[in-house]
């Protein structure tokens, strides 16, 4: 029994590698820039060479059982990312990483899938929902994903492609255009440039004092109204009840869909804890059909954050 | 191996059976009427008697491998009905129907769901969804119900009640009451009971010209609406313009979630054929993420419309 699998957290900036154990530790690690690569021929020979010294660390080739990929616009069914708008290799057509990386390492299986869709592996075998057979991982970053699964298995659906919550649609009307070139999806509103975005929003629109009228409003980041948050900021906190709502809201709908044992948030803006948390549960009892009322938990990952995205990734190679 | 299954589509009114092979073909059928009995036990007793005589037509119970039930709210993992408004010996609690039909049949295995997972269950089997994993099946009848399949399984949820996709909410700010007790749910909107009211709506507040207009208001049924939109009636083909541009909307965030192959739409309203067809697709091209775009089939039921709900319900023993 081969004892680790790679896993490769592909974010548009760096490519983070870990050599991971059945129980979630991380060996040895590493990383490369993603960026500085026309051709994905070069972006792999750059992480094999960065992955051999970690490899040879644990004890060789031998020793590794699988890799699996987190990567934007990942797809499974195929092992491909395709179209990836923040990848030089990748925007422009369909690329078979998967593939690429199994024949430069002594062709071991390789799994891909989405960013989020690895965290909610990655939840599954080494975090918070461990025997949990069906749950929502919901990541709040740049944007908003999800990971959704259902009887133990991940739902990738007929394409590969399910699991896009961030782009249901909130608001029907006059909603806020979204990154994917529609209007009104909970991703303009509750990713981290959502929340951003919300507090330029209520700082033009109402006279309430509040430490961000400090700041350059082009510059606010959603970790500022955290901070702001944090120091009792009476106009951070609206910030925080307005997302919640909203997600709360979202997670009705979902649980008409799947219903869910847990909803479970990943990604830097949990950190803001109750702020956050608080708000979507209310929203949500208040929300959702009386048949699924006090049902579902609400959870933040389990998973360290450092490291949860390339424990995701990993995870995927213990599925293969 | 044992030829037939029982089906038994469980409406308000009426209890249908009928004993179908594995090509879906009804060999025998009966039905009582479901009201009249205070206690279930009663019920069953009465079903058990008009069902002897139909097991006694296809050679005994020997011949019988199962049966499946179809019936609101039907929980799969219990083999209960749970809190059924309409059904007077099961709406103030929790009635295991699928043991007590088991224990006066022989003790053959019966599976029971809700009508609209029966319908999805039917289709993967007899109808049109044969050969697809992953579809998601739209009741449209005086309620909007869904069953909903993911890699070849229908999705439950973490208590057996997953699939309420009548009761996403479309409408956020000054919806119509639903049933269920909320506002602005699809079913509001896209039900029978909806068009009705969405007929009500528009005789009221324009001036068109439509055959609606000679009928007292409060009496018109989404049967009015299609023979008058059959006959060319502009303001009856706005009606289902409307109701189409919904669902459309509604499965474009489904597509989000599930990612399926086919949309299959159930019920007496796609009667009504490329008039509530047509609308759908156009609106879910408009509203859908451009990964999906083109991908999903819109189909109405492959079920013979008279027995469907037996044969769907009937589907359910093959799969125990």
């Amino acid at each position: 029994m081969k004892p680790y699998v790679i896993g490769l957290d592909l974010g548009g900036t760096n490519s983070v590698f870990g050599i991971v154990d059945s129980r979630g530790e991380i060996k040895a690690t590493t990383a490369i820039k993603t960026q500085g690569y026309d051709k994905v021929e070069d972006y792999v020979d750059a992480c094999v060479e960065a992955l051999q010294v970690i490899i040879d660390q644990v004890g060789g080739i031998e020793k590794i059982k699988a890799m699996g990929i987190g990567a934007p616009n990942g797809n499974f069914y195929n092992g491909t990312i395709e179209f990836a708008p923040n990848l030089a290799w990748a925007h422009n057509g369909v690329v078979p990483l998967a593939k690429l990386f199994s024949e430069r390492l002594n062709d071991i299986p390789v799994g891909l899938t989405n960013d989020a869709n690895a965290a909610a592996i990655g939840e599954m075998i080494y975090g918070v929902a461990r025997g949990m057979k069906n749950f929502i991982v919901i990541t709040l970053g740049t944007g908003v994903g999800s990971g959704i699964v259902v009887n133990g298995q991940l739902l990738y659906g007929s394409d590969g492609f399910a699991g896009e919550l961030g782009h249901v649609t909130m608001v029907r009307e006059g909603g806020r255009t979204c990154g994917c070139g529609r209007t009104g999806c909970l991703e303009a509103y509750c990713s981290a440039t959502g929340v951003a975005r919300t507090a330029r929003e209520l700082l033009a629109t109402t006279q309430e004092p509040s430490l961000l009228r400090e700041m350059d409003p082009e510059k606010i980041t959603s970790l500022d109204v955290s901070i702001a948050a944090g120091k009792g900021d009476r106009l951070a906190k609206e910030i925080y009840e307005f997302t919640g709502h909203m997600l709360g809201e979202a997670c009705a709908d979902f649980a008409a869909f799947s219903s869910p044992e847990a909803f479970i948030f990943f990604g830097g803006m949990t950190k803001a804890g109750n702020l956050i948390m608080d708000p979507i549960k209310r929203s949500y009892d208040e929300h959702v059909l009386k048949v699924f009322k006090g049902k579902a938990k609400f959870l933040v990952s389990g998973l360290d954050g450092a490291s949860a995205a390339v424990l995701g990734a990993s995870a995927i190679g213990w599925e293969l």
